[in-house]
């Protein structure tokens, strides 16, 4: 059963931490045809926590999850942080399968959003 | 005279920097035939400085600058710290509108590079 887990920063601001609650939600609808759950998690500073998170995809029956990078740029927390608490997930679930897609600030797609934006309010 | 300003948090990590500059170039070949300028800058940590940027796009003829700001979520920074800047910079250019585009994160195309990824490595 695959399941995919959108990991954003997390905020001292509750509004900041409900868009990606937002987004994910927004997410879980788009791509149900290919992950049974859709759940978000914060690196910091918000819950559900990456671990958290994750042990309640697999105690929700996940033998595979996406770990999915709400991340513009590749900084510590993309190369260091997200990937140590996901091996150390790894480690505890050896029967399921983690990985780390790519960070979103690596989408191709993303200069395409960039030039609509600049054009929303010129 | 139009110019854009891509704006990003800024790291102490180079290479995250040296991303933003890649971003900003690729936006610049897609967006020059509405903008004649189009740079980047960072709110902290790195340079230029929104305001250095501002000055340097007003130097070179910008009679209209849309600031881009390339944050996923509506934190502090992007509620009060990129307006005071700017809106310091407008007091100071009467004679220029500076004027704030939607946040990234707050673009519908969002969703698709979301669908895009959580794809690309399952």
């Amino acid at each position: 059963m695959k399941s995919l887990l959108l990991v954003a920063h997390g905020s001292r601001r509750a509004e900041s931490n409900a868009e990606i609650a937002v987004v994910a939600n927004a997410l879980r609808d788009r791509v149900k045809g290919n992950f049974t759950h859709t759940e978000h998690a914060f690196l910091e500073l918000a819950e559900p926590s990456i671990p958290e998170a994750i042990d309640s995809l697999v105690k929700n029956g996940a033998t595979d999850v996406t770990i999915l990078p709400y991340f513009l740029s590749a900084g510590r927390h993309v190369h260091e942080d997200v990937p140590e608490i996901v091996n150390a997930k790894q480690q505890q679930y050896a029967n399921v399968k983690l990985h780390i897609a790519p960070y979103i600030g690596e989408a191709s797609e993303m200069i395409d959003v960039l030039v609509a934006m600049s054009n929303s309010n010129s």
